[in-house]
């Protein structure tokens, strides 16, 4: 443990016990571990707060000692968001994890920063309404808020900004701060809700979170579509939001992606460039829905069409989807995986996706591409061998040529997966000085001390 | 004219010459103006930039003589969000008024801040594609975004937040900051577009914008549903809201509302309480959301029903519907009018505007209420004779006690108007200490000297 914060660690312990504040070396290096090819950054030490007041003891706590805090969910962030990069104490929020308020009426919850997707999900289920915010990972909402987590339904339910109405933070002045009403929509000040939405627990520790929810749909139909070609898959994809179609999901995955999912979860899709789609409404509005997509493709040489409207098998089908970068990692036992996140406009992406085919192709890289093309973003997951290091070189060269690329097409860096410090060196090429500036400056005005995940996001710039 | 600005002034006539840089008595008298019953505050001089590179000469001026800049732009603040309480320089956007790109295959726009809704409205129109907020006035698109504004299509299409990709900014550093790429969706560093989206002038000048826009959908119907009482009304607003029919506006209007649009838009609509729908989609999906609505509206006491498919008629609906503060004006030559705007959860609207009615009748005030209740947001307008002040303590009271029920039921005091100053003493009371610590924190970081639109927001709380 480093020295410096061992005061800390014991008056914590001394306040909350030993139970929930554990030192442990396996303990420290599971909250130092993300799920990413970053080399581990441990904590000093892990602390389980249960309520909101030893929420706010632990970080006023810190705060006294000037040691740094850094906020834990599930540990699903692939850039390193987790990392105890100057030590200190990794806030585990798994244990406050109670969905306090369901209101169907108003179609809103509020849960604790530690109740995880899926969980939210089977107690949502019976009510008649769901959460739509899907990132595949069972992540806990407070990781999901503090990346600005999005996913496949967010080209027709939008991301975590469009679905989080009020957020309960501990500030790095040690005071809760409720950031807005739970009213539909507001003008009452700054937005903090949103100055929190990515902050990556920069500006604070995320306590609780009133939630916007969604009425069930009456009918819920999937379809795999097969092209003979990438280009026709993204040629449907930009017809279908132009057409402003309501598809309620709308990804991408190439040949590669394809094999891996057939492979690792027993599918028998044709290995070909593949639209995944869902269409939510009522009945006839589903089937119209359908249909004109099918006719959108059928113009761009669909060769394949499978519809899954049973709800096993439609759940199957996601979970294939959202399993693809488990799908890759498994295709290469102990592999590491680095994966691009940029969005472009939709105009600029079949271009996008043709150079960075061209590119793994150039370059010989074992690389899938999966991507949520409704909204402009792909991924690429480019498969490393932690025992050859010239291969993570190789990576992170592709990673930079991909990012300056979707730059020039008017992109972003990171659509969903957030900065940590794995994307911290684009950010000035992306947004310039000034507004990077701007950042830093609300940063230090609100944390002066730096104790809130240092070394992250636009501040590590 | 404050002497204490002149040099500053004098500055800026050289540099821009006599016709951009104003300084009459009408000039400043309309700038100092807005649409509500507050009193005039007139600025030292009016300038009226027409590059970014001359807002950028005048905000430099401006920090060099630390004198006061109020952005200006249709007016039509209900709030004295433009009112120069300290003196200075209002900045007239309305000679930056390009809409500089329009990209239908990205479903994006960038206009300059001084392009006005209605004019947007016009060049989008034949491309098939539109501007979906519409807060009535024909605002321009940046005093809407400083706002935060939103209106009759919010429960569809969102507020001002959710349909503002990225803002070309002049911050109080007179640096020129771009807040983000026009990706649709970014998680890359802090999101400076929603802290500058309601901000009111407060954090710097908005110079341009970029939005989202949707495609014109195939069918388009409005309708008029009147009703006995109002909670028939407004139970049925509930509901519709809980089926999760996807009605793109859903208005509420009383008696007196009413009343006031038949006499001055020459309508005979049946003089009850009305809600005023739209149905946006497909031909059939269109029809279905009517008739789905139309049963639930039966179920509570439905009296009449008048549909309107044809595009006259469905814009001459509207304009009434949003000229109902105008109707309101006309009732009593030489009136002001003092409007609230709480917005509350939507289980609890009902309670709180029949808690309204009450009190407006305790009082015996002139007061209509209208709604955009889909959101759970209502407008009182409370009638007022500028020559008789206690009528304006006895509104400024309602308005107090309208405010204090909305909070105590979880709402907010401005849906949409913003704070301005004349709801500046509400904040704390809303989000606490705390929370409005926040908000001044972030003002003082970026704005050091308060010269960006100085007693208006929370940081006059």
């Amino acid at each position: 443990m480093t020295t410096i914060h061992a005061s800390c660690i014991d008056e914590l312990t001394a306040a909350l016990g030993a139970d929930q504040v554990q030192t442990g070396d396996d303990i420290r290096r599971l909250h130092g571990t993300d799920s990413s090819f970053h080399p581990p950054a441990l904590p000093d030490a892990v602390v389980f707060p249960e309520t909101v007041d030893e929420c706010l003891e632990i970080v006023r706590t810190c705060i006294r000692h000037e040691t740094p805090m850094i906020p834990f969910g599930a540990g699903s962030s692939l850039e390193g968001h987790i990392m105890a990069l100057r030590g200190g104490v990794s806030i585990d929020m798994t244990r406050m994890n109670a969905i306090t308020r369901i209101s169907v009426e108003d179609l809103d919850v509020t849960v604790q920063a530690g109740v995880t997707r899926r969980q939210l999900d089977a107690r949502l289920r019976p009510e008649g309404v769901f959460f739509s915010v899907d990132p595949g990972a069972d992540a806990t909402l407070g990781g999901m808020i503090a990346t600005g987590a999005s996913g496949t339904t967010t080209v027709r339910y939008g991301a975590m900004r469009e679905n989080v109405l009020s957020l309960l933070v501990i500030t790095p002045d040690g005071e809760l701060v409720r950031t807005r009403s739970r009213a539909r929509k507001s003008s009452a000040g700054l937005d903090l809700t949103r100055l929190f939405i990515g902050a990556e627990g920069t500006l604070g520790l995320i306590v609780e979170a009133t939630l916007r929810v969604h009425p069930t749909p009456e009918a819920m139909v999937a379809a795999v579509l097969s092209f003979g070609a990438m280009e026709d898959a993204v040629s449907t994809v930009t017809e279908v939001a132009q057409y402003g179609i309501p598809v309620a999901r709308m990804e991408l995955a190439d040949e590669l992606t394809i094999d891996m999912i057939n492979k690792h979860f027993e599918f028998d899709m044709p290995v070909t460039p593949t639209l995944f789609l869902e269409f939510h409404g009522g009945e006839a509005e589903v089937a119209s829905q359908a249909e004109s997509v099918r006719e959108i493709a059928q113009e761009h040489g669909l060769q394949g069409y499978e519809a899954a409207a049973d709800e096993a098998e439609r759940r199957r089908l996601w979970r294939a989807r959202h399993g693809a970068y488990e799908a890759t990692k498994a295709t290469q036992p102990g592999c590491e995986v680095l994966t691009t996140d940029v969005c472009v406009p939709v105009s600029e992406l079949a271009a996008s996706v043709l150079e960075a085919q061209e590119d793994i192709a150039e370059h010989r890289l074992k690389a899938a591409i999966v991507g949520h093309v409704g909204d402009g973003n792909f991924h690429v997951a480019v498969v490393l061998d932690p025992d050859r290091p010239e291969e993570l070189v190789a990576a992170e060269e592709f990673h930079d040529r991909v990012v300056r690329r979707a730059l020039a097409r008017g992109g972003t860096c990171t659509g969903e997966h957030g900065v940590g410090y794995g994307k911290s060196r684009f950010l000035v090429e992306e947004h310039g000085e000034a507004a990077v500036g701007l950042m830093r400056t609300i940063k230090e005005a609100l944390d002066p001390h730096d104790l809130f995940n240092p070394g992250k996001g636009a501040q590590a710039a």
